[in-house]
């Protein structure tokens, strides 16, 4: 299926996709081809009039006399907001090319159009991204590494996309927003819709400061399948996810499972063993499925496309394996901490040959590790 | 070099290594070259009379007149304790041979003999090991998860191998006994040396309960250089190493490196990202050097060798992508919690064809997840 726009971006195009987004249930395979074949005008007058194949008939017969498209789009202008589809420049095409690989068709494609709020061009907001996602059930821990590294990636110029869900959720935009970055909510409803009631006022926010973004037109209400069919655009929108906590069965691992799909980078954050709530990020640390994340700088360098501008990789670390053999540490530790030991004793003590010793003691003093005392060789401390 | 016997454990072996012992600082490669050439015996006399190559010479001349076998000896007995040596049949054959490939020799081969004091038949209770080690600054989680573990891995039968410090190794220590099992503390200093000196009754209790364990004759002092060659055989003795806490730069690290250089597994304990005790373990981690272990049923998967008997591994897990396009799933959604709803109304909230919706509904009644009501159908909650 083609990504790139076949049509400009008319309003007989955009009353089209309207209606189609609230004919068929994401994600409705067989339209979308269709919609691919024959354009979105066209597929619309044909599923309007019920001329369609089996398939699609089975996707859209439910809900085909809907024609609610017009009033959904003043509806959404109403709330600031505006429907993105693929003919429209700001249509992240690039991101959801991922969508259309073989194991990301398991969870859905492309969508048909965006129902969107909020000041940013969804384009340009998306293109340095990463989710940040986790449980519901967020420990104070959970929400900490949440708020701290959204407000990181944010403060380095990075979109944090996330779900706006209570907890991990919730933590990560705040934290994005306290940061004055940009945040974007991807909801299992309409646009429209505050959902979980008790993010009215943070789903207010990322409308006027972020971008709040949903397949479902306006009025759709939230249900557990379309929970899963709106992670698949959580892990498409980001350039890569980061799990901050997940029990053993939390939706965080689905939006995981499907980052892999796409081929993103999958990131988890580690906790504490003795906690529920990091149960599935171990899991896919074990499971060699997720790179452990510690750090902002850490996520920007496993995200990567981002460019070496915003990682740094730390330095070249010496080898730990130390120099256990090594004559001049024997002889060091062998001297007095607090008088002089004559060479002979420190010779017999480090099992270092005297000649040797003899030999080691000024280097030792020149490194400023060692100075002679009247009763023989004083160790220095090292800095 | 071989490791198989090459004499009988006659008292005059037992002298000449025992002399061998305290006459060259570990790791004597050239001096070990030698006694595996000629004999410990016949190694012995030469290094007393001077008849050796330079190399010998060199780690072998400060101290070849310190004669304190038959003393050394007579003092470890008294203190409970004995030499045991590669012709003895208490000696750690197969898990010193990790000790002769290319990368472990950097760290030093196998031993010329190991002072012990304890109960315990060395090479019976290595046979099952697990080296558990970390910083000497632990946290109180820390200390918490490497006791936890260590009382659980004792409590499988298995040994627990430690370096008798502050910190993860004192508490593994106390896990091991407080089982009821076997644990070894490998000293870098004399079998017969408290240190550190608050852990004098821990190590009284490991000397007559487990197992005490050292390269280095009685009386000899610890220092630095000594702490690393001693790592090696924690790393040796230990079918794998669990490193629960290190810090960036923590001692730990060492002898997480020598595992990996002994080609034996590497297994890390994650913590709070917003601990310094757990950034060394997540280094580790995100190197893809260890792997993440946070149960004592995941560190006996990880070390393998013992046999399925006491590895249990989860389940098969569903995959976590999910059904999001399951018909009867968003049929379900769409059912009233408190009312009944009709079959149309189904139909259009679910998107599902009528004559689908009217299908899937007796399904879910047989699957106790629907039942009609007298307005039409209500859901039941899964279970």
């Amino acid at each position: 299926m083609s990504t790139a726009p076949t049509a400009p971006a008319t309003d007989a195009v955009r009353l089209a996709r309207a209606y189609l987004s609230r004919v068929a249930e994401p994600y409705p395979a067989a339209l979308a081809s269709l919609v691919a074949d024959v354009g979105p005008i066209e597929a619309a007058d044909r599923v309007r009039a019920g001329g369609v194949s089996p398939s699609v008939t089975s996707q859209t017969s439910a809900r085909r006399a809907e024609e609610h498209a017009r009033a959904d789009l003043d509806l959404i202008a109403r709330r600031g907001g505006r429907l993105v589809i693929p003919e429209d420049e700001e249509w992240p095409r690039w991101p959801f090319l991922a969508l259309e690989n073989v194991a990301a068709r398991r969870c859905g494609g492309e969508p048909l159009a965006l129902w969107v709020r909020g000041p940013h061009v969804l384009a340009d907001v998306v293109d340095k991204a990463v989710a940040v996602v986790g449980s519901r059930a967020a420990s104070g821990y959970g929400e900490h590494v949440a708020g701290e590294f959204a407000f990181g990636l944010a403060s380095a110029g990075l979109t944090v996309v996330s779900g706006a869900a209570y907890g991990i959720d919730g933590a990560a935009h705040r934290g994005a927003l306290g940061a004055g970055g940009v945040t974007i909510a991807v909801l299992a409803c309409g646009a429209d819709i505050a959902y979980p009631g008790g993010h009215q006022g943070l789903l207010g926010r990322v409308a006027r400061e972020g971008l709040i973004v949903s397949e479902y037109p306006p009025g759709v209400t939230p249900a557990r399948h379309r929970f899963l069919t709106r992670n698949r655009l959580i892990a498409a929108l980001g350039g890569g996810t980061v799990v901050v906590e997940a029990g053993r069965r939390s939706g965080a691992k689905n939006t995981a499972a499907i980052t892999l799909a796409l081929g993103r980078p999958l990131m988890v954050v580690p906790g504490p063993v003795t906690s529920v709530s990091s149960v599935g990020c171990h899991e896919l640390l074990r499971e060699g499925q997720a790179e452990s994340v510690s750090s902002v700088a850490e996520i920007v360098e496993s995200v990567g496309r981002f460019g070496d501008d915003l990682a740094t990789r730390p330095a070249e670390k010496e080898s730990d394996l130390g120099a256990p053999q090594g004559e001049a540490m024997r002889v060091y530790e062998a001297l007095g901490k607090r008088n002089g030991v004559s060479d002979e004793a420190v010779s017999v003590e480090s099992g270092v040959p005297l000649d040797r010793v003899r030999a080691l003691l000024p280097e030792l003093e020149l490194a400023g590790l060692a100075m002679q005392v009247d009763q023989g060789w004083q160790k220095l401390e090292m800095r």
